[in-house]
Formats: C-alpha cells, sequence, structure tokens
C-alpha cells in the first residue's frame, strides 16, 4: 500500500489530509496560512508539517506516491501559478519548489478545478467520467472533468465559469470588473443582491422585508413558507442558473452537474425549481443530464489535491 | 512507414482520403453517400471504395494503421452513433460495423468535432493543445480540443457550441425547436435574418434594400464600403459573436479560438470587429487568446478522422 498528501490551500488556512492510494482520508488537519511577506512562508510551513507528519508517524519517502496541492488562482499543466492575489504571490513554479521543500513529487492545480476533482473521485460525481462541478458561494466557481481528467485550460484558468456572461444589459459591476457575469445572479450574494432589486421594485407584501439582512437562506425559507415575492425571486434565480448550467451542458455534455457552495444547502428545492428552465434551455442532445449535490463539503479540495497527485505519480 | 484513412461521411457525399502517418494527403476521392433504404448501404459502399483502393495501389493490410470516420450526429466514444437522422441511422456500433465490413481498425467521431481536431492537427490551431473550433455557416457547430484529445461529451454530443442560449427573449424558433440559439444569431443565416429585421425597423437608406436576396457577403461587402445601416448590423453581430466567444473562453481557457464556415470567408474584417467585444465580455484570466482562421476548408473532416484512428491505434 502507498499513501500520499491532499493539500487545500486558502487564504486563511491550509488544509492538509493524508491519504491511502484507495482515497481513504487517514487524518486531516489545518495550519494558518501566513501570507505576510509576499507569502514566501506559506510553502516551507506546508513542507515542515507534512515532515512532522511523516516523521511522528514512521512514514518512509518511498511510501508517499506524492503531494496534491489545490492553489487559489491560475496553475499551468507544468506546474506555473500566475499570480495568487490573495497570497501575495507572483509566477512560479509551486510544484518544482514544494518538490525541493519536500524531497516528494508534487503537481498542483487550481483549488475549485481540483475539489471538482475530489466530488467526481469521491463525491456527488462519483462514476461519471464526464461531469461539471459548480459552486454556488460567495462567488461563482467550479471545475470540469472530461474522461476522468481535469480540464486545467491552457493558462490554469479552465472552467472560470462564474464570468460567463448572463445579461449584456447589466449595470452593476462584477468583481471582476466586467458587467452581466453569472457571478452576479447565480452566486449567494447575487440571488440576496436579486431578492433586495425586486423588493424595490414592488410594493407586495413579503416577510422579507421585516429582515433587517436578507441571507440566501432567508429567501429560500421565506419561499418555502409560500411568501408570493420570495417565490418570484427564486423562479427568476432557477430561470438564470437554468440557463447557465445548459450553457455549460451545451459545450461539455456531461453525465452529472453536481452542485456545491451554500445556494446548493437548498438541495433538492434547489434541483427541482432549476431542473424545468435546464430543459429548457438545453440543446436536446446534451439534456440528458443528473443534478447531484456535492458530498465532501469542505474536503473536497484535498480529496482531489490528492488524486490529482495519484495520477500524475501512481 | 504506416498509412491510413479518414472519412467525412455527409448527408450528400463521402469524402474519402488516404494518408501516409505523417497527415501527409496522398490521394482524396468522393462517393455519393445512398440513404435510401434507412442508409443501409452507407457502410458496405465506404468499405468498398476502401478495399478497391488498397487493391489497386497493393496496399497490404498491415501496412494500414486504421480508418478515422467522421458522422454527422453523435458518436460516444465506444463507437456507437445514436442516431443520425439525415443518413436514416438509428443506435448502432459503427466502429465495430466498419471494422467488420474492413477486417481494419476503425475509430469514430461527430463531424464537427473531427473536423476541429482536423484544423488542430494540420490547420489553423496547429500548435495549440487547447483550442476551439467554430465553423460559422448555414449553422453554427463546432470542436473543442483539451490537451490535445477531442472533447466527445458522455454521450457524443460535446461542443453542440450553436445552441448555447443568447437571447432569453428570442421569439423566433431555432432549428432545434429552442428560442435564442446562438446559431440564430452567429450563423451565415443568422446574420442574414438580422439584417431583414434592421432593415424592417429602420427608413435609412442602405444599399442592401436594393438586393433581391441579401447573403452574409453583401453585407461584410456593403460594410467594406461604408454603408452605416450595414455597419450597424455587422456591429451587433460582433457584439453577439465576441459574447459567445468569451463565454466558450471562460469555460475552456483555450489559446486559440479557429474560425471557419462561410461567415469566416469576411477574414480579417471578422476578427478584427469582434476582438473587441470578445475582450469586453472574457474573463481576463482567459482573455490571452489567438483568433485564427481554418484552413483546410472541405478537408478537415478527413484529416481529422485519420487522426482520430492515429491516435487510437498507432
Amino acid at each position: 500500500m502507498r499513501y500520499g498528501f491532499g493539500v487545500d490551500l486558502g487564504g486563511t488556512t491550509v488544509k492538509i489530509a493524508y491519504f491511502d492510494e484507495h482515497g481513504t482520508m487517514l487524518s486531516k488537519w489545518e495550519i494558518p496560512t501566513v501570507t505576510t511577506g509576499g507569502g514566501q512562508q506559506i510553502l516551507p510551513d506546508i513542507a515542515a508539517s507534512i515532515k512532522d507528519y511523516m516523521l511522528e508517524h514512521d512514514v518512509e519517502s518511498n511510501e508517499i506516491v506524492g503531494i496534491g496541492i489545490g492553489v487559489p488562482g491560475p496553475v499551468d499543466g507544468k506546474g506555473v501559478v500566475n499570480k495568487c492575489v490573495n497570497l501575495g504571490w507572483g509566477v512560479f513554479n509551486i510544484s518544482e519548489a514544494l518538490s525541493q521543500l519536500t524531497g516528494l513529487n508534487v503537481k498542483a492545480g487550481n483549488d475549485a478545478n481540483v475539489a471538482a476533482l475530489g466530488e467526481y473521485w469521491k463525491g456527488g460525481g462519483q462514476g461519471c467520467d464526464n461531469m461539471v462541478f459548480v459552486t454556488l458561494g460567495t462567488g461563482v466557481g467550479g471545475g470540469i472533468v472530461i474522461d476522468g481528467n481535469l480540464l486545467h485550460g491552457a493558462h490554469g484558468s479552465g472552467a472560470e465559469i462564474g464570468h460567463l456572461v448572463l445579461n449584456r444589459d447589466e449595470t452593476d459591476m462584477c468583481g471582476c470588473g466586467k458587467r452581466g457575469c453569472v457571478e452576479q445572479y447565480c452566486s449567494a450574494t447575487g440571488i440576496v443582491r436579486m431578492a433586495y432589486k425586486h423588493l424595490a421594485a414592488t410594493d407586495a407584501f413579503s416577510s422579507l422585508r421585516n429582515l433587517e439582512a436578507i441571507t440566501c437562506k432567508d429567501i429560500f425559507d421565506a419561499g418555502k413558507a409560500g411568501d408570493a415575492v420570495a417565490l418570484e425571486i427564486l423562479d427568476n434565480y432557477y430561470a438564470l442558473l437554468g440557463e447557465f448550467l445548459a450553457d455549460l451542458c451545451c459545450v461539455v455534455n456531461p453525465e452529472a452537474v453536481v452542485l456545491g457552495g451554500g445556494v446548493s444547502k437548498a438541495g433538492k428545492m434547489l434541483i427541482e425549481g432549476t431542473q424545468p428552465y435546464f430543459q429548457k434551455y438545453v440543446f436536446h442532445a446534451a439534456s440528458n443530464v443528473r443534478f447531484e449535490l456535492a458530498s465532501l463539503g469542505n474536503d473536497a479540495g484535498a480529496y482531489g489535491a490528492f488524486k490529482l497527485a495519484l495520477d500524475a505519480f501512481a
């Protein structure tokens, strides 16, 4: 039996997990991400944490297949990171750097793409060699698996699906500087933004008006309770999400769409609301798609990162 | 040196070409596509034509890597065709069937996807391992190359990019039964449809009004001659094509977009008109994209089909 590490590098914490080659997570822990000084301490900290674990548990280097790491920014096929703004990083080869520090094989990928690989391997997308993973959180991100492999893209920016255009006439600006991106409508932030717009445009009664600050959950809860305005907001949301997912499926023709992130906590209600619009907008030959909920939560990145290493070095 | 055949199966003719393993086309010819009787004569005709060629030119079976074939319909990874309406075909394994008839290895793919592989290998996309091929013809089709391999999709319907939604409010119906598809705006037919709508909505002078039936070429020619209405029509076209290509590039992050089909004959004018809108709509991390014109014309399918066989069997 061989083993390895999956590392999910975030802006605040680094999640590290130790796996056997079958993908059983044997241990997991976190260390803080130290972003001061251009983030130069991050990789030495990760290397030290992994070496400590190996020493403590009598793990030899030759038992280790490798380390996989998901990074919050573009990473190309050779492991070159192209600026991770919230880590303070510029352009360098992270695989080579972390490999030098640990003496182990290292394979790197974008964090959202790597999480998609995790959900494909051990989560909601199991058994689907062609799969689209969509996170509906503060933003909209995701990853695409084609014939069992991640779509990294030419410059490590594959599957930046939160920034497809849904509305050419939008006047508000997206975080990316464009106007009308998917993220402005389909994220947890987006549905709240649209709820406020909807409430401002009507005088109709809604329980949402009593709330000091509306959350995504409030909107689904009000809809479940029969609030007519909340149901209109949700219907509009389902239509936009349905078109977005239909567009993705016309490009990729996946077996499954796996939904994660905060909005996906609405679960069955979200899927049942979105599916009719998905079917309206999708091309018939690409319409045979299963909707699944992500099942690995915050561990998806670590699973996917280790799978990346396994695919590269095992 | 080994050799092989690339077959581009269309609704009217079958194009067959003979290649050496480096992709030099040594010979090409056509036979009619006999679609009567549920299209049951099509594969025996192709097999006979290939066997005749081999006999005439003293080619032994062991010199042949295989036959690649592009088919006008969905084909999954195992070679199962899922209804080619204009050939009269239902569901069957075309690779197995043609292999039995010829005694040679056969690999099949969707015709538009296979043409993309041809342009990647020997045409406008050479050297770009991540590439999107878009044909702007009677319809809009295309294919996607990821890390040098075709995106076939789970059910052989990958890259049905003509049916992404560009306009949720469209009232006219697309050939596919939906409303607002890319094909309704960005095809050669689409730009003519939009030109008539534009002309009907204004009284402004335009040389296009003198024409009995407006063609795509007429619109570009009028624009080149400074016709203000034609330039408005083209500007609207560039905006829609720019958004469509930006959406594709946010998903795929390719090195190059290769444009083929009738509209692409407008060449540099088309690319220069579309690029500013593309840059407006694309996510910054996926914006580093070259625009190229397809260069293989009607031979793209045969090149790509042989490459499919080469990748599978060489």
